[in-house]
């Protein structure tokens, strides 16, 4: 594991201890060509769909059983760090390194998988491959949030240089249809991430076993005032939308903490002010918010203060609240969960079972086939960036975790 | 002044009401030419400095008088209006046809003036070039912040496609800088402006009466946080900068506003937020404060508030509060003032004293001669945007005062 830590870091290395691994760049295809050699060398079968997704595949003593996937990201936020993505597929390598060194039986193939385009970062939306590939087993309400046509659609359009289009037609990784994951062929699907948060370091646990990921809504309030000039307008006749904004964030702020829920979570994270021009009252701001929960009951409280907000007049401008998207929780599938958990107790791994609050090609996948995904601990809860960091040990136990759930689904 | 209003609104049309002109554009050279032939046409002697400001003189009787020059400017910010600069212009050159037309005896001089890129609006900063014109009048302090050679670099620095250093030697205006203002030639300076305010059209006044040009100060405050993942770090570890400037930007307006000043005027115009993504908690946000008042005493307490906010902690994260720039408030000639009081009494025109709370190029100007401004009633106390308006009848109002103030110069 440390060797792959080593290697896959070099690819996209932006020279201060991250990296920039865009999907399809010249980077991550030296990470492919890389997934593809190592798979090769112990004897794995290599296919590659029409998206770009890789598969190295196994085979099992059961040559009608079909097949376990564990699988991840290649690609990196711009400036991400050297875990967030590649430890899914490094551990998946490992899985199928150890099973294949040490000779252990197996009537299932197994597959270590890559999904292409996770994060999005250079053609958005993220999760767009696995939105696309799983579309056909997605639920109504998901699809009509997540729409079919506007995915295939993001695909030609010009957000940088290249579409997505372009590139996949560029990086020689554009291969078959049929060799989609699909649940004609596959039994179940794990994956392993970092967990992108604090509380197994806080709790001193080294895995977590994830049940859910949370659901959440995220809304944009806008603010409506006047802009006029810093200098000349007297302070009781401005509408000032950033004075507006301001007080509706501490609004939210005071409100929500009120509701005492612990476990949730809201993020102001984005804000836009027009003209923002420091000689002038801004006429114009809006702001999002996420918030997360596993209960959609707890979630709706929280939007009721949300909306709540359209209701009041902020330092004289008019506010509207927004919808942007929502989704409800995903569960993972309670069998593969439960063997998760008793593999890391039965390894004497220190664990706990938590929730994923972050979004996971692994959410969509658990529509089509039976789905689970299992932490690894993040030094100080930091990802997408530079200073992302789990221990070489702590990355082995990950994918001893989900080695010994593999074979209980094997077993089944 | 309607044919002017007209015939100058059409240099730079926006199409929606408004003026794009920036200085030595093509639109501006327009508006230069036009101002040149109307101003041969009256037989005023035509100068141009090596700033390519424009000086048109009629001469007087007293060949050894200086000259009493009435000044301000045609550029615009993007999107501007159809008065803010242009009308101290066109002001200007109704006095003189005036008195050519009306054969007004004069000893002195009369010069209507074009100063050139007041907004700064393609080449920063605003005032650029009668700051370099002014300098070496300029006190001490003044000095300090704004010096002569970073005015100086200042035109060579290429913001757009071009510097200010070759728009300039492109546009056919760069002429002798014998022609500069100086107070050898020049006895005394007016500019007429729109007030950028409400307050002569809340107290039904025509034309105001500028007693001085506010102090103020502008201080940027900075709250450095962490970014973490919008939804998988729990709320109490999270070191939110937007939420600590929020509440900052809150805390400021509550203790401002206590001190009820009611001249008093601040604003926080301009914020930044990074990484400003929707999830992710950002770790730096800063904003500005821009604060007017006469009295230096009074921006003293309001500063005090200001520079308290490093002190605390906001949401978990640090504050510095680092000065931008202040300049203190610059009073216009009092004789001047009393010219204008008195000429604005005699001719009927509705009338005030008021401060102005924006900068004008007869600031730098009033260090080096008995400077005075005039303001025209602004609709809605909007400027720097389409719907500017003044009416052609305050217009001429403004440019009477002018005249009469003038000609009581010029009787000295």
């Amino acid at each position: 594991m440390e060797d792959k830590i080593k290697t896959f870091s070099q690819f996209g290395d932006a020279g201060h201890g991250g990296v920039t691994r865009y999907t399809l760049s010249p980077e991550d295809n030296l990470a492919r060509e890389e997934f593809k050699k190592r798979m090769e060398a112990i004897g794995a079968v290599i296919e590659v769909d029409d998206l770009a997704n890789m598969y190295a595949t196994l085979p099992g003593s059961d040559s009608e059983a079909k097949r376990i996937v564990m699988a991840s990201h290649t690609d990196s936020v711009k400036n991400g760090g050297n875990y967030d993505g590649i430890l899914g597929v490094m551990s998946a390598m490992e899985v199928l390194e150890t099973v294949t060194n040490q000779n252990i039986p197996h009537k299932h193939p197994l597959t270590a998988m890559i999904w292409t385009n996770e994060e999005g970062s250079l053609y958005p939306p993220a999760l767009m491959v696995s939105g696309i590939v799983c579309y056909d087993y997605l639920p109504d309400a998901v699809k009509s949030k997540f729409k079919h046509e506007d995915m295939m659609a993001s695909i030609n359009v010009l957000d940088k240089e290249t579409s997505f289009g372009e590139a996949l037609d560029a990086s020689g990784y554009k291969g078959d249809a049929a060799y989609r994951l699909s649940p004609d062929t596959y039994a179940a699907m794990f994956e392993i991430h970092v967990e992108q948060g604090p509380i197994l370091e806080d709790a001193g646990n080294d895995v977590g076993v994830v049940d859910c990921v949370l659901g959440m809504f995220n809304y944009r309030l806008r603010f409506y005032g006047q802009t006029v000039h810093a200098g000349t307008f007297p302070m009781p006749k401005r509408q000032d939308a950033l004075w507006a904004a301001s007080q509706a964030l501490c609004y939210l702020h005071e409100k929500i903490d009120k509701l005492e829920y612990s476990d949730l979570v809201y993020t102001t994270g984005e804000i836009e002010c027009h003209p923002n021009v420091h000689t002038c009252v801004p006429d114009y701001v809006d702001f999002c918010i996420d918030s997360r929960h596993e209960s959609a009951e707890v979630l709706e409280k929280v939007l009721a203060i949300v909306k709540s907000c359209a209701d009041k007049e902020w330092a004289g401008c008019r506010c509207k609240v927004d919808k942007m998207w929502n989704r409800d929780t995903v569960y993972w599938d309670k069998t593969l969960v439960k063997y998760i958990k008793e593999s890391a107790e039965k390894s004497g791994v220190k664990h706990q079972v938590l929730h994923s609050g972050a979004g996971h090609d692994a959410q969509f996948a658990s529509y089509m086939l039976p789905t689970s995904m299992i932490f690894v601990q993040s030094k100080d809860g930091l990802s997408h960036c530079e200073p992302e960091y789990s221990s070489p040990e702590q990355c082995t136990q990950g994918a001893t975790v989900m080695l010994n759930a593999v074979l209980k689904v094997d077993a089944e």
